[in-house]
């Protein structure tokens, strides 16, 4: 029943426009052999991993890259909330909180990202392994390479880490130190289109596709770009075997803008981004210990050749109180962009043959409307029955009666009130009529035939309309979105397989 | 690997020792054709059935039942928290409610049980049949059928009722009030252990083994006995087809006693036997529409020939004032036979090839632990990982950092402190050694071999301990246990291939 006849890869690597990359910019990577260094016994890869270092051009996949800024830039970040963070989120959102309290903002210089290692659960040598890491970019990125062109001001040269792999085993400090200094070379950095697909490469761990997008726009009369890298949620394949090797789901994201915004102004927008994308999506519904989204704004936008609205003076930023309307566009552009980030880690879940928008409407808040899109797109139920291409009302009404609420609120669902309907793909919309299972609370009559139909798209979208609930309609017009996958045998396969 | 050779209704149907049964009740079953009669088409289930009415032997499995007490017995209950509650959901927890605020306190005299249609999300119409059915019910058990001894109390002659299967359609009326007064007449009310079995098979939907069990205790000079019925949690075939006639799951359950406890004291301690049985297991993270349990305790045990301390006098009821010890003994005979009972829905878990027990210690509060074992024991990741059997820390420790912990605590977990540990089932514990996989949050070096054996067992027993967290060792002392099974593919067929 399925309409998918290419490759995800083939469907969701787009080329990059040059033009829409950030200025000020400037990216390496590299195969450093991280999986391979942990591992107990050679794998597959180590054992084709050349031996003539990270230059080799026929290296495997990178797992090692720099991202830098030529000076440095307003800095914000959002980090699971797991109460076993990984030495690099630790390290990462001291760095941003330290720096959010001191005269300039949280400022960072570069990025060092790994796959194949997480540096989780290493304890005090974790801890001490992530310091040396940012410590050695920030003394190998000095301006002798060319690349800042500010005064040195060491509390605005630091370097921010991303890690994702293996958990409980410490990062191979050998073979990354190796590499950086070759990665932060001013004639390895490139500022290229192909130079971030490699970089984007090396964040993937089970990806089956590496995550770039990037978009142009224009603020505060300049000519703006924005890149984004995103990874996840994937586990090792079988092949790595030992308790103490296991790979588990991390969600990375970085985000890298010319746009001139003063860091709590990017830190705001950025949260409310995430609330909006990174945190409305769901493959299995388990948060990890190492998921990470960092936003740097270097401000090196050059000004836009007809600029409309007012223009800042150079090296002023965006403040949410001195800018207000340049806030809320640059708020908009970064949510919706986030969005489309989301949307590669859920089209990319494990075993995943399903990309379904869960839309929650009619509610008194948000958090309301949230709390009720992620109860549904957790629902092993729902997502059985999507896999399945079953309509199934019941069970999605289901997951909206144990949602739990606010507990602020005295708000309640009202059962006679709720809708549920699915909505064809926008690409097809003309071909389908909308399908109400459920209308005011009472079961529709379904035409199967055109059941069968819809549900046979990759894409299936689910409007959930709760009409006000307790409150009816007058109070409560608030919505969310949430994008979720099915649940299939696959991702029992990838995940339950181990030792088969 | 599996060490399973039987199936689970050869394992896990015992017989009753009908000495267990508690005295003063009486049951009767019936086939009434409820599914069938709700069925767009027939189904083979129901071109099986004969047309000769309830009473004809080949009749398939019975679908109603009813339970009868001699007098009026206390009542207690609880029930779903899904804010879409089924009709008799409504009904029955309203009848308690009202009759707790009574002189008399809560009290029935009969629970109608029907599996096939769960009479959910059935508008006006449902609870209008749902009224209809216990009324119908009330009447026909008069006096003059024997069975009530007691003055006449409308008050007291009420009857609850529990139904699981197709939600969004009304109930078969016909067909069931044909059934009614063949049910309640005294020629048909029996008490024996085969009409005990029946009326748990009449219990059953796609459930693939009745769930009975009974105890005998002595309490407050009497002999007493409970027995026990429940079902859950299973999905119907896919053979039914369309989403109006989607079954989904529920877990009903009944606890009977001739214990005599008053009903504040039977609610009390049903509601802590909940918290620590059925609320503590997990097949796939959904809550029900219709999830209820039932208790009902008539006081008709006779004394016992070797009374212990205390002896209560005829018609005097335990309360948790007047009789602190007896109320505290019953409470935990409950608790241990919710326990057992509870077990049984997860035996018998969709797709189930694993009986996971979840024990978390070392917390400041039992709903610190509680939270913690439940995030565990719904981890996907996990779940998949104990199909595998791989004994993977990784995501036990991930889903314990997730956890949502009580937000009027500021009690954290202190990564440094955990300890994971599989322990042997208790039959072959002298077989094995204890697996420390994770200790004062060190990943440790595991014997793959061992841990192989120990993962290929049916029963795994996992311990968390959290050392008491922030606070360390002195202050947090609680534990709870959560019982879950692993998640596998046939879960996802049994789920997920609905129009297959």
């Amino acid at each position: 029943m399925s309409t998918v006849t290419k490759s995800k890869a083939e469907r969701f690597v787009i080329p990059i426009n040059p033009s829409h990359l950030p200025k000020g910019f400037v990216v390496s990577s590299t195969y450093a052999g991280i999986k391979a260094a942990i591992s107990p016994k050679p794998t597959p890869d180590a054992s084709a991993a050349p031996s003539s270092g990270p230059t080799s051009t026929t290296s495997p996949k990178p797992d090692l890259a720099v991202i830098v800024s030529s000076k440095p830039a307003a800095a914000a970040g959002t980090f699971t909330r797991n109460a076993f963070k990984a030495a690099p989120v630790v390290l990462s959102s001291k760095m941003l909180l330290d720096g959010s309290r001191s005269p300039s903002g949280a400022r960072a210089r570069s990025i060092l990202v790994n796959s194949g290692c997480a540096n989780a659960v290493t304890g005090e040598r974790g801890m001490n392994d992530a310091k040396e890491c940012a410590k050695l970019v920030g003394e190998l990125l000095t301006p002798a390479k060319g690349i800042s062109q500010e005064p040195q001001d060491p509390s605005k040269q630091g370097t921010l880490l991303l890690s994702t792999g293996v958990i409980g085993v410490p990062l191979p400090m050998t073979a990354i130190k190796r590499c950086l200094s070759h990665l932060t070379s001013g004639n390895v950095l490139r500022s290229d289109a192909d130079a971030w697909h490699e970089t984007a490469r090396a964040f993937m761990t089970t990806d089956t596709f590496p995550k770039l997008r990037a978009r142009s726009f224009e603020l505060a009369g300049r000519k703006c770009g924005i890149v984004g890298i995103d990874k996840g949620a994937g586990m090792i394949h079988p092949s790595m075997a030992g308790p103490s090797t296991t790979l588990h789901a991390t969600l990375l994201g970085l985000l890298a803008t010319d746009a001139p915004i003063s860091p709590p102004a990017l830190q705001k927008a950025l949260e409310h981004a995430m609330s909006r994308s990174f945190n409305c999506i769901s493959v299995d519904g388990d948060m990890s210990t190492n998921d990470t989204i960092i936003a740097l704004a270097n401000g090196a936008a050059p000004p836009s050749p007809s600029p409309s609205g007012p223009v800042l003076k150079a090296g002023e930023e965006i403040t949410e109180e001195q800018h207000p309307e340049e806030f809320e566009k640059f708020k908009a552009i970064l949510t919706d962009f986030c969005e489309e980030m989301a949307h590669l880690i859920v089209r990319d879940g494990e075993g995943a043959e399903k990309f379904v928008e869960i839309k929650v409407k009619g509610a008194p808040t948000y958090e309301h409307a949230h709390a009720i899109a992620s109860s549904i797109s957790t629902s092993a139920l729902v997502k059985c029955a999507l896999h399945g291409g079953d309509a199934n009302w019941g069970r999605i009404l289901c997951a909206v009666g144990y949602a739990p609420l606010p507990s602020s609120s005295s708000w309640s669902i009202d059962p006679s009130r709720v809708t549920v309907t699915f909505v064809p793909p926008a690409e097809v919309a003309k071909e389908h009529r909308e399908l109400v299972v459920l209308k005011d609370g009472a079961p529709q009559k379904v035409d199967e035939v055109e059941a069968g139909k819809l549900l046979a798209y990759e894409d299936i979208n689910i409007v959930v309309d709760l009409a006000g609930g307790s409150d009816g309609d007058a109070g409560a017009k608030e919505e969310a979105k949430y994008w979720t996958c099915d649940l299939s045998r696959e991702y029992i396969a990838i995940n339950g397989d181990y030792r088969s």
